[in-house]
């Protein structure tokens, strides 16, 4: 793999803002897409960041995006609501959608709001955090193409069906956002471009078989033919039905509670489909906020304090790697491959803008 | 290992009703302990069956629990409740709560309560159910003694804390009860009876290695030094971090959120300490359940019915195999190991009552 280059954080931002309103998007719009592959970008989940840029750029020229579309109201009760994304970018529906989840949490206690006929919606974790922000606990998942297979199948019916949990907590708030495959598909890519065979248990082919060549299972990936086990792999030896009842979970929360689409039927009819959920819940339901905010920092503080396994140094709580890669990249920047800085030049000249990042 | 014997379910729900009146519990109390037990081993989750009376017994000895006390409601509003299970049994602590959430669900849409000062409550997804058999959605969370360790750890810091979750579904309906660990302690145990070792993955000792002698790990379970590993094992590789994160999860929602015992501080000052989730949730909340239910059951089957791996010919969806194996026991009967039969003819002596079942 080739160098990655350190790009400047805000040169970085300003690009995304100026790239997304010559797309079409209003200002306010541009800024929460912009805002939501910064924050993948600036925790280090590289593989939702700005190189998603020219996949959404194929969306939107696809027209699975609708630009300029917003979101809608579809079904609502005090505390829980179905919006219709009318096929509006992902990040703006979303936003939209923890937004009102968020209200009813503050006036109710919580929100539930379950979203359909959207698009992709960057990293899980922006939209819980944008609860934890306001002291609420926030929950947010979403089904995606589909591409992770049962246990036991070997025909991709949900998607990597990421879930993701911010609870407030002191000194580093717990930021809980994973897939339920049993890895992203961008470490298959990875493994790809590094020419490194996958372990068994990653991922099973067109034939039903373990697959351990990484262009294979990218390919497989690929044409919905094979593709990612479920967290535990293969077999019950290692709980992969536990991995596959959470994926199915998510299913059921984003596309069938919104009158939606499941992953399986995902990329039908021009449209992309995908549907997210989104849950905030004000503490203080339980007793005093501050009180429960204590309690579970200090255990988290006793796990990553507990005896290390052997060889190992420290224990990571969720949260840790993301603020301290956050804090890094304040200081030196962004490292962005130079595939994706090739693609971002040629997407400024598409859309008749500078490309404006110093490198 | 030795075989077991059938016994007909009725006689050994008959036995266990007489049993938990004997220790003192009023009848109701005991119909709802029995209840629970005999859902373990209709279902064929035999380790949290019949075959836990005795340590129930040992519990009640030992004066974790408190035969007689009733749970009360510590905290409370029109869609949540803070329930002090007062020591009382698991069991009946947890019907209690569970009801209060369908209650509050039935009324207002939602019903979240979590429980703190209980005991072991058996198998997870008995609570959940009581919420579908009503037509919602079921969520159950226990945390428990400490056995499992952090990503990178040693020291067991957290429960097996299972999540079970039960959603309305036909013809089958989705039943989802896992342990947030790799697997359960029982699994563990069967090992070691059969005497075959263990893959590496499972559990780790008490120089933080990887364990693979059954017996050795079963020690280090017992005495709480070393452990299982979560969900996804001992790296990130299959993503361990992410069975540890929802296994934080279960502890933030159970000991935290009740203000009682997060898993590392069980069985301290004469207490068992346990902590619970229930959570249940109106379907009309997100549009007609008649309609839900046809999507999700819609779904499941096209789950059932795709492509099978290499050398599968059934992809099981959650709740299956349980209800098969219902239907197959209340036929022929439930396998009790000759060990638990002496044991519960040894109980029937010492609780001075006829041992009643015809083997």
């Amino acid at each position: 793999m080739e160098k990655a280059i350190l790009v400047k954080s805000e040169e970085l931002r300003d690009y995304c803002q100026r790239a997304f309103v010559k797309f079409g998007f209003d200002n306010e719009d541009a800024k929460t897409i912009t805002d939501v592959l910064m924050a993948a970008d600036m925790y280090g989940i590289d593989t939702h960041g700005s190189q998603r840029l020219e996949m959404y750029r194929q969306h939107i020229n696809k027209g699975f995006v609708k630009v300029g579309n917003k979101p809608s109201v579809a079904h609502e009760t005090g505390i829980s609501a179905v919006v219709d994304g009318n096929q509006a970018m992902g990040q703006v529906v979303s936003k939209y959608a923890m937004d009102l989840a968020i209200e009813k949490a503050k006036k109710s206690g919580v929100g539930m709001v379950t979203v359909r006929n959207s698009n992709h919606y960057g990293i899980a974790g922006y939209y819980s955090q944008l609860a934890s922000k306001e002291g609420l606990i926030g929950i947010s998942a979403t089904n995606s193409f589909r591409v992770v297979v049962p246990t036991f199948g070997k025909k991709p019916m949900m998607g990597t069906n990421p879930i993701a949990i911010s609870i407030p907590a002191e000194p580093t708030e717990f930021f809980f956002d994973i897939a339920t495959s049993v890895v992203a598909c961008g470490k298959v890519e990875v493994r790809n471009k590094k020419g490194i065979n996958l372990p068994v248990g990653w991922g099973i082919n067109e034939e039903g078989k373990d697959e351990v060549n990484p262009q294979h299972l990218f390919d497989n990936i690929m044409n919905r033919e094979g593709g990612l086990y479920p967290v535990g792999g293969s077999s019950q030896l290692f709980g992969s039905h536990k991995g596959f009842g959470f994926s199915l979970l998510v299913e059921f929360l984003t596309g069938v509670l919104s009158d939606g689409t499941t992953s399986n039927h995902t990329e039908e009819d021009g449209m992309m489909g995908i549907c997210h959920y989104f849950m905030a819940i004000d503490p203080n339901l339980f007793g005093d906020p501050k009180k429960i905010t204590k309690k579970w920092s200090t255990y988290l503080q006793e796990v990553r304090d507990s005896e290390k396994a052997y060889g190992q140094e420290r224990i990571y709580t969720h949260g840790e790697k993301e603020k301290e890669t956050y804090q890094e990249r304040i200081k030196s920047g962004i490292p962005i491959l130079p595939k994706t800085i090739e693609e971002m030049k040629s997407l400024a000249k598409e859309l008749n803008m500078e490309f404006g990042i110093n490198i």
